[in-house]
């Protein structure tokens, strides 16, 4: 069976630009599935588009194409490329930033250019405006479908000139977790940050435990507080902090049934940093 | 063939939490065809998820595997389930009222509690905040794919201990149709009783038959007046009220062309009540 | 293999109307594949459809089949027809205006009027408010299926009965392009013309070539200003105009980043006008 292709952009459904890059992939091998990760980015957001990709690939299964198109530098010099990940998946997207957490998570083996000459869907040669289905739509389904192997795609690059976001890793330090807000839902209001469950677990946090939490938007301390740590939203009163291992296995704060992320106007990304403190100080 | 699978849940598709759901299922059986129910159920709204699962089922084959995942006491001690429904489709839910609908049409003739030592998805063992994907959808994907059978769900047990949200079925006495009102859709205005059909055909009604609609919200009147039944929006003014069969075979009422929903703040749940009275009283 | 689906509607994704839609398909073929072009199309909004179709047909395989629903008349005697497209693809939907644009490019070849005596989904009679599901996604599902051929929709009848939304076609004239606004995107704020890009290519117009640009909506004038043709957003500063060939072979107007749409209030339908002035006059 031929691996599947899933597509996300900040396009939205709402308009035809999805079902052309679904059409691409249908014109060229119908046999091989194309699912939706989203199309609600918000646009030009390449953090989130970056921590999405991370979200969802543990999830799928090797083989598997992601489509990212988040792309503000469309028809500029900016790279297009397809990124072989540590775990046998691949990631097509404009190399602007949208690949800095599979860049550490799961990592990335190889990474090639995609060469327009040749992966560039025919019939529209004078639109610049839409390599999401012109080019990395059109570059992926040919990997998908078995017409290009990954040498195929064009020149291969030094991985460590893949464009970053630089974001400050989680780490822990006399007592006190620290990280990033890496997203921050409007809809649940579930607040993520890149603080890994195993890094509690390592550390001796058991479920109970109650944590000063402390999360700034860069100089500023937006939400500050004592929550515990527990398993899931039951555990705790209707209103009422808790922190919880998330859906992608890092450490969350929610408020029970209520909305965090509005009541405390709390966003997400590079300069969004949050803190648990234990209490516990080194001897 | 293998049965599909429909998702319904509250997540939006705005995250990665649904393209998660979706890779679980292709990374345990590909040849299993998943699609969308909706995803824009509003946050815990219970009531409108059995709702839609009660729309829905008459329109998909035997055999179908609906995952419904509107869970606010996701990680607490209620039960999931999967259920056998008397037209032969199965639902996979949290047993948390979500099942109300269905449990009366077409009906539910066994239910088994999801064994999560077998059924769990295996590589998110420390997050105990989505079952929707950890277990929903995994219990579905491995029904359909035939790796284990309706018993091998886990045990099973009464169907008269799953969990109902109570409310008022439809009547007829006197003259008057009465019955709540099961949705009101911001989007066209739609505003759908649990009044069916047949009840208006077997007691004589026809159309151009004119009522005397009124709505209420608990001891509030929201909406009064006159409205014909006819066959569409079509045979009324535009702006003015009509009442017809609607796409699920229960009474609706709506303004043609206009949002009848947003101009007089209706809402839906086992709280809001409509009767349609025809003026005919017993001699 | 058998031909795809590719549904549009104005009924959003929030009810279960699209789901019933796809489980009528999958009842009667499950090896048909379904898509979504989009739900989000303004309600009763046909000028939408129309263009939307118009904008999708190029990408996908000969034979697939479109449906289409925005149907304010649905359960009145406007016509339910399939249409065949010169590309050998087909359309289904209310003949309302929804084939004004196809019917232009790439043309219709012929067209029938769907005989519900026959392409009728045999469990909803009483309902006439859904033509959606149960006349057009089910006569599409049994034209992919097989189970019709194309004369099996129903009667032919003349091509130029075919209901049309009259609009402007783009023309050039003594150094002035004019056309209409096919669409305004809310979303990135891109402003799509109807002025094709081969009609810039034959009079000589190159990159960086700056025009006068005029946007009317009736008598009015909503825009003006000078604006570059260029390859993409990425030629000109952040916040300033650009003309450039849209995703659909169109010119298109937009602000790099900002929204000129939401700005300048421009919307799109029959009565927009654009002007693009090259400033050269004859002789």
């Amino acid at each position: 069976m031929k691996p599947a292709i899933v597509i996300q952009t900040d396009f939205s459904r709402d308009s035809s630009s999805v079902a052309t890059m679904y059409g691409v992939c249908q014109t060229v091998d119908p046999e091989v599935k194309v699912f939706d990760l989203t199309h609600s980015i918000p646009p030009f957001d390449i953090f989130k588009a970056s921590h999405m990709l991370k979200n969802t690939v543990p999830f799928w299964p090797e083989g598997t194409l992601f489509v990212s198109v988040v792309d503000p530098g469309v028809g500029t010099d900016r790279r297009g490329c397809a990124a072989l990940l540590a775990n046998g998946q691949y990631v097509v997207s404009p190399d602007n930033g949208s690949l800095s957490h599979v860049l550490r998570t799961p990592g990335i083996l190889a990474v090639r250019e995609i060469d327009m000459a040749v992966n560039r869907w025919p019939h529209t040669l004078t639109c610049h405006i839409f390599h999401g289905r012109d080019v990395f739509a059109y570059t992926a389904i040919r990997l998908a479908s078995g017409i290009i192997g990954f040498e195929g795609v064009g020149s291969s690059y030094p991985v460590d000139e893949i464009v970053v976001i630089p974001f400050d890793p989680a780490s822990y330090r006399e007592g006190v977790f620290t990280g990033i807000i890496e997203s921050s839902g409007p809809y649940f209001g579930l607040v993520s940050s890149n603080i890994p469950d195993f890094m509690l677990i390592e550390n001796g946090v058991r479920y109970g435990d109650v944590f000063q939490v402390e999360i700034s938007h860069g100089p500023d301390l937006v939400y500050s507080g004592p929550a515990p740590f527990q398993k899931s939203f039951g555990d705790v009163k209707k209103g009422q902090p808790v922190l919880f291992v998330g859906a992608t296995a890092t450490i969350q704060i929610a408020l029970r049934e209520k909305n965090i992320t509005k009541i405390h106007e709390i966003g997400a990304g590079p300069d969004w940093h949050i803190s648990l403190d234990t209490g516990k100080r080194p001897d």
